[in-house]
Parts: C-alpha cells; structure tokens; sequence
C-alpha cells in the first residue's frame, strides 16, 4: 500500500559520471543532451523512489547550463522529489564538476523534471505528498508550484488569470 | 562576415529517427533522456545555420511529453529558430509521430531550447536576427519574449518587476 | 489495404546527422560503418513510407565513400524508393555535407539498398509500384533494373545471359 | 617497408559478434545496418594487415542478407583482401551464424568492400599486390576484376565498352 | 601537493544505474560486461578522489555475481579505497539492487579493482596512504594485503614462499 | 544430448576489436571497462561452444592489465574453456595487440572468468568435463583448480584448510 505521505529525503539519488570522449562535442565539452539524458534517468530514479511506480517523463521544466563540463571530469548528480501533485513529482536535481586537484565539488546547473506515476495498465497514479524537512527542501517545495502553474500556462493548460501564485508574483 | 539579419526558414532542420530498443525503457516506449538527447543535436543544428558558429546548449526552457512513443515508431523532429537576443538564440523544435498505417504525421510535442553562440575562444558571439515569415513563425517570434523573461526569472537572472510582457500578461 | 501504386515523393525520408567523436575512426573522419548505419535505419524509414510494412533489408547493392567526412560535420541523408519489384524495393540516397561558412550542402555520395516488405509472419509481401515524377526520379528507376540484374547475377541468382537490360549496354 | 606482394593469407581476420538487443530492429533481428558496420571494422582490420597503413573505406560493393540472424545468435565474420589494385584493395567477408545445439557453422551471407591505403597526409598509398593460394581464394581474386568494373560503371568513372572483363561476360 | 596519508571516506564514490535493454543479455538480465564497465568507471573516480592524479585500471583482482539483476532494477554502486601501496591503490566496490516496493536495498556482489596513479608522462606516482576508520574499512584494509599477495602469486610476480600472509593462512 | 566430455579446441573463439574513440580515456587508451566487456563477451561465447547451452558469468577470477593500449590498436581476444567443474566453466582469455608496422602480435593480458550453464528456467545445469590436449591447454587445466580455491575461498564459501592444492602451495 503507498502511505499517504513520504518524507523528501528518501527521494534522494545520487549518481557520477565521467566525462568520456564519448559523451563530447566537438569542442571537447560534455554535450548537453547527454547531460539532459542522465538528468532523466537519475531524476526517474528519484521519482520511483518517492512512489514505488513506474513513472514516465511528462515534462522538462527549466534546465540552464552555466558552464561548460570539460572531458575527464566527474560530473555529480543529485536529484529529490522536490513536491507533489496528485498523480505527478517534480524532481529537482542539482549538478556538481568536482575540482581534481581539491577535490571541490563546484554547482554547475540545476534542473527540474516533471514524471508521472502509471500503473500497469498506463493509467495515471496516486502519489504520496512529498515532505520537506530541511530549509532547502522546503524552498524548492514552495516555488514548485509557481513552476507548476508557469509550465501549465506555458503548455496552454492553465490560463494565466487562474495561475494565483504567480499573478501575486508580477501583480 | 555575418548578416545583421537571416530569415528562419534558413534555420530548419529535419529529422526521422526510428525507435530501436536501444532507445526504450521498461515499458517499452522512448525513454524521455534520449528524445531529449536527440531534441538537442537537431536544435544545435538549427541555431548552427542560423548563425554559422559554434553553438552550446545554455538552457531547456520548456519541454512536455504528450503521449508516449513506442518502439517500432518513426520519430520527425522539425527544428527553427524562433528568435534571436543578441548572442543566444531560441530554438524551437516539433516532434510529431507517424501512423504506421496511414503515414499521417500526429503532433507529438514541442520543445525549446536556447543556445549561445561561441567564438574560437569560446567567448559569446554577436548572432543575426531572426525574421519570422509565416504567422506560426511570427506568433513563435512574439511569444519567445516572454519565456525568455520566464527563463531569466527562474534562473534569477532577472527580477519578476523588470519582466514587462510577463505583468502585461498576469496584471 | 494497400494501393496498386503510389507515387515516389511519399516516401521521402531526410535526415540530418552531427558527427560526434562516437562516429569517427583514428582520424577524426565519419568511418564508413557508421554511415552505412544511418543510410540503412533512413532507407528503411524510407520503405516503410511507401508500403507500410515491416521492410528488412535484403542487400546493399553499391555505396561509394568519395570524400572524407570530418568530425562537427553535419551530414543530410536523403532516401526515396527508386522503383519496387513485386514484394522488394530499391531505395536510393544522396548523402550530403555542408559547409558550415556558407551553409551550401555539397553532395558526398549516393547508396542504394533494398528491402524487402514481411508480413506479421515474416513472409514476403507486395508491395505498390513506385511511380517516377521528376526527371531525376525518372532517370533514377530506369537505371534499378540494371542495377537489380547486376545484383542477382553477382548473388549467383540470374545467368548473365538472361540479364537483356545488361546485355543490352555491353553487346 | 612495403614488400611488392604479400599472400591473401596474411590479411585474414576473424571476429565473433553475440547479438544483444542493443543490434536488434522492431522484429527481434540483427538490423542489417549494424551488421554493415561490423563488417566495416572487420574489412578494415583485413585491409590494414595487408598494406599495413591506414585504410578508409571507399566502397561497398555488394552485400546481399540471405537469412534472418536472431537476438542471441553468434556472427562470426571472416574478412580477407581478394585483390590489390594500385591503392585499393577488395576485401572479402564471409559471414556464418552458429547453430547453438549443434555449433554447425551456417553461412549467412557475404560482403565485399573496397578500402584505399593512404599516408599521413591522407594521399593515396601504394599497397603489394595480394596473392592467392587456395582455389577459393583464386577464384574471388578473378572475379574481383569484373566487381571493379561493375563498381566503376555505376560509379560513372569507366565507360561500358572499356569494361572488357565485362563485355566478356555479356557479349 | 599530495598529501602522506587521506582517510578512506574521502574516497567514497556512489552511484545509482537503471537497467535499459541495451545493458541486457537474451534472458533479460544486466549482462556481466556491462556492470564490470560500471564498475571500473565507479573505481576509477574513487581511486582518483583518492590520489587526485590520472588513474589507470592494472587489475580485476574478483568480482563474483552472486544473483541475477533485472531489467528496470536500479544497481547502486558504493566503492572506496581499501589500501594503498606505494603507487597502487585497490577500490572495494559493493553492489545493491533495489526492492522496487520496499525500497530496501538487497546485497548483490562485491568487486575489488586494482589502479595505479600516473603522472603527466604517464610513469606511476606515490600516492597518499589510506587510512581506513569504521570497522569495515578495516577490515577491507586488513584482507588487502592478502589479495594483494595473490594477485602478484597469480600474475608470476611474486613466489608462493614470499607470501607471509598466505603462508600464514594456509600454513 | 549433451556429450560426457568435450575436447578444449572445440571452445576456441577469437575476435579483433579495433579501438575506436568510443573505447578511450582522457589518455587516448582503451579505458579497462571496454575491455572487461569485451573479454566478458568472448569468453561467453566460448563458454556456450563448450556445453551448448546458455551461460551467465558468475566470477571474474583475475585479470591483470599490463600495458596500455592506444586508440587505432587491433585487440585480438582468443578463448577458450580451461576447465570444468560440475555446472561451472572457468574461460582462459588472452588478449594480444598488434604491431601496425610488422603485424607481430604482442602479448598484452590474460584473462580468467568462470561461467554457469543455466537451463530454461535459470536453473544450473551440468556441463562435458573439458579435455585438454596441448602443453599450455594441460598447464592451465592443472592450474584452474587453484585458481577455482583461490576464488572461493575469497568468496566466503571454501576454508582455507579445505583447500588443498593451495595448501600443498604454500604448506
């Protein structure tokens, strides 16, 4: 039986890579969409962890790359149901390139990803709420809905003047 | 020499992938990592013609999976710039499925990316302008605005009272 | 049910491909196996376009490599069936590379494949005649028939003697 | 330094391929384009142990796929240069698949591509003239001179009456 | 500059695979291949945060694969340096599946990796000793020195009558 | 029905890789993860040459790395049963790369795996007895029962005083 609410913290998955010339462009830099691969699956990770699903990818919320990960690096992935909305999570995952010399893991970009729970059949699921416990975790938790109601408009599925939160934003 | 402006239609890019298992998860359909994957070498493609530099990846801004894809499926993605902000540009990608039967080409989803052209030092270079011919094109262009200062809000990069479109929307 | 006839342009398939450092052999060019990878998965899209079956591919009649592909290239692939016989079709591509200054796309090589349409039970199925539009199209299915004796009679499947097309150009 | 003939023997190369779901199309089967890139690999490695350069790919001649290979099947590929040209060389592949009860060896289909040596500057290499011993051997070094031809024919770089091989065979 | 000695802990490396049908055998299970290149990977990162220079793979001193691992199970990976030896290091990796109801983490196999640091020119380089602190960590480091000596008895590097540790075991 | 005894020879299997910069580290040699599968592979087929029945890799008892391999090497890999044990294969590897000039191959690393033949229900199930026939076939059956000790008593499953060969080793 999935419990009506699950803590956020045993939603965490970890993961690291290292940057093969495989996974490179042309300027010898980690191309983004393998880094947007190991986002999904890490992040899919994350969300079966909260649901004990199966669940699908329904969205990419907002991925920003803000600097360039280098061949040879180790690229640190650590993703978290950051809420909960009925049937579907958002995972928050954030990305570290560790310094090889000290060892430093240094925030390259963060990314949220939006799964949906399905049942055998497909059909959409119930899942638990997520609950924050930590300053971090309830922050993200908090903009999670105004993420929500962006990617909602965004797709044509909300209409802005239903979209409260954010009308308090830019009101 | 670069243009001060390029049409864009001179950006499409066009591509058919087949769904191999190799592309698959559990369940049988297009695991979301590799269309992101693929959604990002087309796009790179796209924002490449439009400026005829080096491209990366700088942020996914918005990407929402509407039906599940299956092995066997023929996959088209159609890539445009929407429009160009100085040295990034918006690219704009539509993702459709073909009935195996009757070849009719189903809207799959839609995704858009924002890539920064690079100099050989890596440094940000100066992009055309992107002109919009057809009214899809124009209403692409009109919009790409506004997720632009939803893009910059989210990452912090802009404070929500600067984001005119976005308080003429929500206001 | 499937038509007596359809006309070559439905079965276009474009592709376009970023060589990555995955696709290059030792030095730093496309090596041949990859590309023959990627005409074989677009000449199958290809097939299945024009006789909406499963399509395997019975035999790679002739591809030449004539200029080396370099590493940030982007190659387009362009598939159509050149003319079906019986349950098997010819599929023609023109492989091109393009100047990433100018944007102009330079015509590298051409490959033909052919498939063979299966049934649910893997047994060969007709397929409709393909039906030649332009002169390049024209010209393109006049030459299969030479190009499929020359097959058969390598195959060891036709007498010279019986190829007339073939004997026909050499008498 | 290059000896002025080496014997067929020399250039042979063996490899096994157990095929994993990663090479399988929609119907469980090896797809013919991963199939086309072992034998690639394999003719190169013939090609190069023959001339002892670098080799790039310059043509496929003639594959022909007489069977379906299944998911789980063992491909063995036997690779040979069948005849020296100036500076290319036609190597010849045989491929089996092995009966899992029995280990009886099946012969599956063939391949003939055609390979250039080149420098480091890329330019055209002398290779030594390849020489037969087995009547198997003998008999692909004949027909390697009416292949050439075909290939130069369909590659509009022979006219059909200097084809005398050719000719021969038709007349 | 690299210090005398660094704890064990520094050296933790985890990450967490989900199984896709390209890591498969035919029975649908993880093949053995795949999760020795996992492994390697996850090992090389620990060595690495451990000695802070390139690090090269010299062993696999054992794995054992004591229970099949599904397709869509989640595989997390822990691995830690267990003993430094001069310019050799070897990195203990556990391996767990997930329960994918209960989400407890079920023991699957162990792996013990052998690496050597290399400078710049590529020659072998001291690295710091390891000091192990939990109980486990200890215990690893204690039993090293004896899979050490066999590994050398193993590769003829070393003579039986050498081996205190194992003379001491099965004296 | 399977044979009582089967001769080594019959399980020989060979493959040459040629190392792509798919297959490299940041130092431009095959990274020891490639090769781990690609001796995992091999050795599988050669394991079911010998019984004839589907095999899972159960152990790799030891592999040693002792030389580097660079990107454009030729990888030779020759296996073949050492000995059997009741339901359990160990597979002798050898792994040679070839000089590009003089084609002389050069003895690069052993490899030693040991594998269980499964029935259709996963269950294990007896293999031949292997019979050796050459000096190093004869050598290295000998030496696969130490080895067979060596493992299981690393494994947790043989005491030390049970085993032994590798008493009368280091007694």
């Amino acid at each position: 039986m999935i419990p009506a609410t699950r803590s956020v913290k045993e939603s965490y998955a970890d993961t690291t890579h290292l940057v093969l010339p495989n996974d490179t462009n042309t300027m010898s830099n980690l191309f983004g969409g393998r880094l947007l691969e190991w986002l999904d699956i890490n992040s899919a990770i994350s969300a079966h962890r909260h649901c004990k699903r199966m669940v699908v990818t329904i969205a990419v919320n907002n991925v920003s790359f803000d600097r360039p990960i280098k061949l040879g690096d180790f690229v640190t992935i650590r993703s978290h149901v950051s809420r909960a909305f009925g049937t579907s999570m958002e995972i928050w995952s954030d990305v570290w390139v560790e310094d090889q010399q000290t060892g430093e893991k240094i925030p390259c970009n963060s990314a949220m990803y939006t799964f949906v729970a399905v049942d055998n059949a497909g059909q959409p699921s119930k899942v638990p709420d997520a609950v924050p416990e930590t300053d971090v975790e309830k922050s993200r938790y908090d903009s999670a809905l105004r993420r929500r109601q962006l990617r909602l408009i965004i797709a044509g599925k909300m209409k802005p003047e239903d979209a409260t939160e954010l009308k308090a934003l830019f009101g």
